[in-house]
């Protein structure tokens, strides 16, 4: 039997249909879970409902993991629901792969170091070992899984096989300059986050930065999302904006930009840690905190 | 009969204990009602429940405002609930008190004229007649309620007339220079908002701009707070803030003041006509929307 | 002669060269200018020199406001400066061009009533009679220049002898949904403002604010720019961006993104009125305040 | 004879008075001076003058700093300007002062391990010994200066000593929970950073989130200072501010208290070092990049 834990998340989607509140708040109650805070959207045009609950047990409860979770696959298989109970501290295992730019990485460890990031980060994995000293600073494994053209495949199935190992259950792209494979994006859908510049208008091509300050940009930012197939254009996650003037080369605009990227980045990890992201379709469903 | 009504909102707070949200759902689920959104937050350290949520009813239901009134009275009795039940598109009746200062009363007229503010605007009452000409470009009655320290009792009691007159809901006092009496402060706790500014430090007496100026302050804002007997200083509902640098002198910090306290007025009153706002002690719970 | 004025801005801008400051900074002083403040940035990879200064003339100047220009001109000659002088509480005259959105127009003439913006607006034309009402409420002569196709070039004769009529200095395009032509554009570079919606990613084609929605976008925004003929693409002056979630739909979206082409628009005209905006090559330098 | 640097930072300040601007650029004009960039801003109130001007030396330039020094207090003094001259790239010897609390070490820390703080930390001092290990981590030498009051004189004598010793330029108090004594003010007036929460309105006494928390407030702070004699007081840096809601209990108020005033300090130590702050009367002028 499971040791009972103090407070969890459940999360959960389906079609949009009458009593999908009811079928999770009644349940809790018959469960003994004394709800902290519940957050529940029916998007009407895309026809679907998500809910996000914290509770915690009733002091006098006899709380079974494994029987809440078969109870509530039954209740809710009507619903078609998609959910998911989870510890409030549970910190998912996390690998962060890297290249060479070390702004995003540098922060994620710097935010793990001291206690602002709820996963637990397992390993770094980088196609160059520029990073490795850093990532071995923090006592964290490094991997260095150098990639060509024609080792793509093979390189993937080691860097599959060190996720394995740590029972990988979020993957991080901190600036890693390659494009995963269509396989690599499938296994990993929906727990493999990336983080890229966001300028307005957009720039195609080689350095970007170098294109906004010709442009005379007034904003520069960041979005992180979910990888897909789709390179850059993954569901969005969260986005940084901040504004800047002339006084910004491009070199500072790239200073800027990587600042947001890191901050961004970091943001969209700790909203998955929290498990207050809900992919749907192409896009996804935050519920955010102020 | 009530004519049924597409949306509701229905709000509601009591102690914090088991079952509360349950109690909720579950009636609305009874009683043919679709959650659209459901907001519930349970304050640990003030041990009180809130809930917030937007439901329509279902097409075959059969909708009756008395008997869902009644019977959700019954249900909830046992929790001590304070409940409200509005309907989504309901207008709240606003009289708005000024006296010579336009930039507030200019602003809520102005959303108030392109559709942008959920309320309806009733009347305006001054103890001055400054502002009466705007009023009545607006074709909305105005007031005018002079007053003297000799004649308050007085003054507040034709106020109170004009409000009865109206069946005022909520009292704004858009940069009103007088201070309720202590019984106006009573009758109106939790339906009369009030706005000033902020900043930091806090300046005591006349002329805080100035003040601000010269202690060479880098953020100026604005608070809007329900009124109570404590002048300036009744729960706080929402608050907004901006840099300001070495180029505003002080009658430019009092511009900058001015367009914060009347966008963070305009707030603080669409949040109340949305239902977002519970008040529990000294302080509010807000349902903002990011 | 000319009656002195108490206040001047002058701006000026050049190739980067040896004593630019110098040439400008010595003149005033020699012309009896009071410095009250001076921004100058050197652009290093455009080559570029950008100053502007306030200044108020010496209680004992014998300020001569021809004289002055004439010798300006010839100190100036040799850096090949294009520069201006203008009375601080100059107004420019302003023509603003719609079609059936009122959003932007109706905060500009907000803004224009309750003396927020420095400049006199003329006149108001469009292609349809929608914003007739609005615009003669407030005082403002209306043109109606229907448009189509094959009338186009006769329309934009009609609409320039009208901006001919007033002498207009600037045109804003406050949702105007026709494109100028290639000689219109020609003619009014860097004195037309147009804005429109920014969106991370850029959306193409129709309704971009449903295809936000469906992306799940978490900010939306808008850019204020100078015409040129490169549609929607002209030299920035100024930029917009707030948060938003998924309980925006995509007439929420809408909404949030007209606030924000409201605000964004009238920003940029006011800067232009300050004449904080230097137009070079396809960008602008904006000496902006906080 | 000096080394030329290839670029400078001159501030200078003095009374307002015709040809201050001029007095600086003629004489970069003469000395073979590039203006990079420039601002100036005459405060009419205080009747008080600041430019700050970064430039760079002409290629063929003959440029001794002594000389340069020496001839600008002769052209300055008629002025009675207070004036320094920097290369852009220096670094200032920086102390930093802790108690307990990690939060702004922390990030002070970080940044300078980065290379995003353009300052040399030269040594940590702090009362207790918690933070010794996070400060030696990063090679820097840490100081455990234990105080008692009635060791008050003595310690502060020892404080003095190191930071002499170091040739201290700036002394940032992070979270150094102890108040300087009167002489100790004086001598570093102008040249000691100190970080507090700001919270609106403001809360006297002990454990002020908790009172925050109660008061219900949406906006918490924080305001970097010129360290005075009246504590928590002294003249203003740059000040911080983001919104809460409901759902931050007083330990999550704390936490993002903790944050704002790490960013806060950290950038009020980044623009003392880019010499952007003037100090004058009990106020600052700065001037502060977008």
């Amino acid at each position: 039997m499971n040791q009972p834990v103090a407070s969890y998340v459940l999360t959960a989607s389906c079609p949009s249909r009458s009593g999908t509140v009811d079928v999770v708040t009644r349940f809790l109650r018959e469960s003994g879970g004394y709800i902290n805070e519940l957050n529940s959207f029916d998007d009407e045009l895309n026809q679907r409902f998500f809910i996000r609950t914290v509770f915690r047990l009733e002091a006098d409860s006899e709380f079974d993991r494994d029987v809440f979770c078969q109870q509530f696959s039954e209740r809710s298989k009507a619903f078609e629901m998609e959910w998911e109970l989870t510890p409030l501290d549970y910190k998912p295992k996390v690998v962060i792969m890297v290249s060479k730019y070390d702004h995003c990485l540098n922060d994620l460890l710097y935010r793990y170091r001291t206690g602002n990031l709820s996963v637990e980060i397992c390993a770094v994995i980088s196609n160059h070992t520029d990073l490795q000293s850093l990532t071995e600073w923090h006592d964290i494994p490094f991997y260095h899984c150098p990639i060509t053209p024609s080792t793509k495949a093979q390189q993937e199935s080691q860097v599959q096989s060190i996720l394995d190992q740590y029972q990988c259950e979020l993957l991080v792209l901190a600036r890693y300059m390659q494009v995963l494979s269509h396989e690599m994006c499938e296994v990993w859908a929906g727990k493999a986050i990336n983080i890229h510049h966001s300028l307005l208008p957009g720039f195609k091509g080689a350095k970007p930065y170098h294109q906004a300050y010709n442009k005379g940009v007034k904003l520069v930012g960041a979005t992180a999302h979910y990888v897909s197939d789709d390179l850059d254009e993954g569901p969005i996650i969260t986005q940084g904006m901040e504004t800047v003037n002339h006084t910004y080369y491009p070199e500072d605009l790239t200073r800027k930009g990587k600042d947001i990227e890191a901050q961004t980045l970091a943001r969209a990890v700790q909203y998955h840690a929290e498990k207050r992201i809900f992919l749907f379709n192409d896009k996804t469903i935050v519920f955010e905190r102020s």
